[in-house]
């Protein structure tokens, strides 16, 4: 070790670490760069975990190798990427006026100083665990980590009785893994919905009932309130209105930054309680970096902080730290937010702002939701997607998308991502050239379809409810008459209780029959029928109606 | 009809016709709104004509209905949409002094002289037929419209021997949808590569093999030279270099716009040989509009005239067409060039320019070739894309992309249409916020690898070659040492001939071993691991290092 090579440590060798040291290595082939990670296990793919536990993935190692089979370990992170990594060694405490760190090796206690020039901290998140009675019990788990995937996997066996407390995107992931090996799963949310600040109720509703239907046993609005012992592991866990047997209990509420270091070492944290970082990742005091899961991130559209803790994120922001640290100037631009999970057949995503943190961020937002099947419709692949578009009412700028359904969600959320990074319109995303053959679109892409629903709302054409605004007016008692105009087959099928049918090609003939007297809200399957027949009730002098977004398909 | 009920033309019955009479009728409840059609069938979806052939759709009626199964004809847009539609009646003749069109009945000669205040041209396309001998002959077929579907499917039989002509997006989807029925498949294309002008030759090497491997015997750089009669009807083929037995013979050699009307109406006609329209698609006289497959597009990234006849558009561009007839002013921005078309297991798509486009259109193009799995790569769904990405190196503005493999491409190409469309910059590009959880990417998306590894090539990072540029230098005698990073185990299973390997994990203990005379191009399955290589051995004094593009996948 020469006299005035740069030393780096990193601390933590999961994803922002071991991206850091990877690209950093290839910027500065002479720097020192050294990685300390109190775990067994290094670089990791955490978000494949579920997979592993599903029985897809057929191996727990294959979360930690490289595409053409090689072990991402110590051997490898020296040879391959030349980087020196200590695993079971922690890092305990920051020295920043001496730069120098200390750090204990937890297989012998051994402890160490380190000096460095800069520091970078991916100390990661760890799982929140509520403080109520039994959480300790054996099987009692939660799932961030190759050996909490271990664990589980050792007690996963047919018709054992799983609880997973948490509707969010870990807790939904499992539960369609424990259903995969034939596990009793139920689910437990505090929240009336799954996906609570994720989807808007009613879109929650759809991943609700697909859980239902694939054997999840749904309780919303039900809280934790501890877990009995039975033969000395978990027996019962008991909710604030019931109590379950369970072979194995899921905590799957959330993670919680790992900010004790830097706390400690007097570095700024901030409002989410994450470690506070400039765009270019240096936290208050420019010698030390932080990124991945320790972090809080900014969101680009209403420029709050934010934590979101996100693989995806991880990765990008340590790319950031290597450049800085590698002589290319590189800030972080901040996150959408944008989520995908699927839910056994059903893809779910978001990006951007819903209506209600956009109206918290000062915007006028606008939205609607407009199913469409996801490709030509004729092509027996298709499959629906139901999608919420919110846009600002004035500078019709987009402010986000969640988009539901068994079709093909993830490229329309990858569009509406890049759309809203790049400050787009409504108008511009309306005409945007995507791609069009039936394998993979309708001439009109789902997209275009929302897009010219939402235009046509905000530029006065046709005045639309969504499904809840429409279930609170009904709910208030108020007169509407529910029109469906599709066809009688399609009535006989499923309807919505209290609507008349007058198919839509029979609108223009038996207008006259009509009330003038009160709203009228016309619908279909998806409601385009249902836009067509306000566009025909408009034009012959009715001027109460307002069609039900959605339709069919969106009603809860 | 009332006197002054505001009287509106359209004439052509299938996707830009019917989209503009159908919005304009639900912009406009007044306006006497005619659609002209000489064919029986309205409104149909001919890009699934194919599927219907390969037996995917079950009925060729499915082309023409709606989502909920109602049929598009006659009875529906008059009932439904509130447009008159006549049939088997051909537009003859445009006085537009008088704005007057003279229509002939096609089932009873019966002639009709009808006035317009606005005229929409959405006359379409036909196939191009050249003018070869035999063309004429019972078996040899266009695919454009339903009848053309109903009477290649009379011809489909097991073991019947195919000539396609023409290797572009129809004569692909045609070889896929003739081989589902256990055809005998010939395909001529007489360029040397299929989807000319839409994917570079390496990329189109991928097509190749994929079609080769499905069974269809590839014929490139082979021309139609004329087709023999055998028992009155078509007997065999005869090209510039061989003749073929048939059974029947699709031609799809691309289509020409209908614009005989247009042109005899003194109107302007671009240099594409389309109608010139401006971006509120009126054609050179005001009172007369024109959309779809008869008009010719602007290109958005060079600002060129095109002709690009797509579904698509048509729909587009009719929305356009009523809205400013509509009241509402409303411009048609250009396309983008984006395309997709599935090749049995291969989705291959573009948008934008390609790197020789973007030299013509002035432009200083820096492309790179990055496959990645298109998700995590240890769920059992991965699959590879191979990317492309263009750029312009000053400016950094993305320019273009072709992706080409078994994953999931469509979504990428929409990505980068989106960011095409709003001018963004490579940088941005590897920032997008975009969706990731394994089901559906990877940390770091397919694009973010690409555009990376592009921003390596632009910053000196890294030097490259395209799998052409190698050959090429390889062909013309060039001493370069090719070396294989990959393990022993993949380099027994497929390799290049002449290369070296060296281990990834085994180079910088190695490296004093290679020689620094000569240019070395490292390379691996996707050239990630060449990418690293190259780093290392730059960073040891290597100063001829260039690894190669696409690695293993992309060789062609
Ligand atoms: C089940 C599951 C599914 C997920 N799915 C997705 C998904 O689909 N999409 C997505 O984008 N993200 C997903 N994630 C999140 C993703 O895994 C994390 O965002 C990512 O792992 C964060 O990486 P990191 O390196 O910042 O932190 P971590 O992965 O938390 O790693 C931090 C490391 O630092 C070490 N460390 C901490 N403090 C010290 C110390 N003082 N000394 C030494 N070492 C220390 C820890 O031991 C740990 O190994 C998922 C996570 C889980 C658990
Ligand atoms: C097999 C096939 C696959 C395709 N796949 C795709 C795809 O995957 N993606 C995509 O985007 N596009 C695809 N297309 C292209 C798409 O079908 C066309 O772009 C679209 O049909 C154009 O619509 P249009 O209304 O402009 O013209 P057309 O469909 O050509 O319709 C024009 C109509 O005008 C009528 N007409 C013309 N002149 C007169 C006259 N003088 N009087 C009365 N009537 C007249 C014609 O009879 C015709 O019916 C495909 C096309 C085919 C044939
Ligand atoms: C893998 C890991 C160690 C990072 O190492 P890395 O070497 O940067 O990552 P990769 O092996 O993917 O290589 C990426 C590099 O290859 C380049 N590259 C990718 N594909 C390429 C291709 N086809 N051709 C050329 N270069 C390519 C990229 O540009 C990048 O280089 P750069 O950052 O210098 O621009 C780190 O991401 C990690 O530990 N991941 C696992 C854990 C994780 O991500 N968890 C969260 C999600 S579950
Ligand atoms: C179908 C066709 C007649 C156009 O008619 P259309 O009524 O405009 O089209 P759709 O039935 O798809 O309805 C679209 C309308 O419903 C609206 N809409 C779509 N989904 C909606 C939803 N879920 N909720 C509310 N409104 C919705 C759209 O905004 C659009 O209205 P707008 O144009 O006034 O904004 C025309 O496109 C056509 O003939 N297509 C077949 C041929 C073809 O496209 N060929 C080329 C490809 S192969
Ligand atoms: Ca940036
Ligand atoms: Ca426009």
């Amino acid at each position: 070790m020469s006299e005035n090579q740069r030393q780096i440590l990193i601390v933590g060798g999961v994803a922002a670490g071991m991206k850091t040291a990877s690209r950093l290595r290839r910027l500065d082939p002479e720097a020192k760069i050294t990685v300390i990670e109190r775990g067994h296990y290094l670089s990791y793919g955490a978000c494949a975990l579920p997979y592993v536990l599903a029985g897809e993935i057929g191996e727990l190692d294959e979360v930690r190798r490289t595409t053409n089979g090689t072990l991402r370990d110590e051997t490898f992170f020296a040879r391959v990427k030349g980087v020196e990594v200590l695993t079971r060694c922690e890092a305990l405490r920051i020295d920043r006026e001496n730069r120098r760190l200390e750090v204990r090796f937890l297989d012998d206690d051994r402890r160490q100083t380190l000096s460095y020039d800069a520091l970078v901290l991916a100390t990661g998140s760890s799982p929140l665990i509520p403080p109520l009675p039994g959480t300790e019990l054996d099987g009692v788990l939660a799932l961030k980590k190759v050996e909490d995937a271990a664990a589980i996997a050792e007690l996963v066996r047919p018709e054992a009785r799983a609880v997973i407390v948490g509707g969010g995107l870990i807790g939904l992931e499992m539960a369609e893994a424990l259903r995969a090996r034939h596990m009793e799963v139920r689910l437990l949310e505090m929240q009336p919905q799954v996906l609570s600040g994720i989807l808007d109720a009613d879109l929650a509703e759809q991943v609700h009932r697909t859980l239902r239907q694939n054997g999840v046993e749904l309780h919303l609005g039900e809280a934790l309130k501890g877990i009995e012992e039975k033969d000395g592991r978990v027996g019962r866990v008991i909710t604030t209105s019931g109590s379950y047997p369970a072979d194995l209990v899921i905590l799957a509420l959330g993670v919680k930054p790992n900010v004790e270091l830097a706390r400690e070492a007097g570095l700024k944290i901030g409002v989410s309680g994450a470690i506070a970082v400039n765009e270019r990742m240096q936290t208050s005091d420019p010698a030390i970096y932080a990124a991945g899961d320790c972090v809080e991130s900014r969101h680009q559209l209403n420029g709050t902080p934010l934590y979101l803790p996100l693989g995806s994120t991880a990765n990008k922001q340590g790319r950031v730290v290597a450049d800085n640290l590698g002589g290319i100037d590189s800030a972080f631009s901040g996150v959408l937010g944008t989520l995908l999970v699927k839910v056994f057949g059903l893809n779910v995503g978001r990006t951007g702002l819903s209506k209600e943190a956009a109206e918290k961020a000062g915007f006028e937002p606008v939205s609607i939701l407009a199913p469409s099947p996801d490709r030509v419709h004729s092509m027996p692949s298709a499959r629906p997607i139901l999608t919420r578009l919110t846009v600002d009412r004035k500078s019709r700028r987009l402010l986000g998308a969640q988009i539901v359904g068994p079709g093909e969600t993830a490229k329309r959320i990858d569009v509406v991502a890049t759309a809203l990074s790049l400050d787009a319109t409504l108008d511009q995303l309306a005409e945007f050239d995507l791609g069009y053959a039936p394998p993979y679109s309708a001439a009109m892409d789902p997209l275009h379809q929302a897009a010219n629903a939402l235009r046509n709302k905000l530029d006065g054409l046709a005045d639309s409810l969504s499904p809840l605004q429409l279930k609170q007016r009904l709910d208030a008692g108020e007169k509407i008459l529910l029109l469906d105009v599709r066809s009688p087959d399609e009535y006989a099928e499923v309807r919505i209780p209290g609507a008349t049918l007058l198919p839509l090609g029979q609108l223009r003939s038996k207008i006259a029959e009509l009330p003038k007297d009160r709203l009228i809200v016309p619908f279909c399957k998806i409601s385009l029928r249902g836009y067509e027949a306000t566009r025909i009730l408009l034009a012959a002098g009715f001027d109460q109606v307002a069609y039900l977004e959605g339709g069919i398909l969106g009603w809860p």
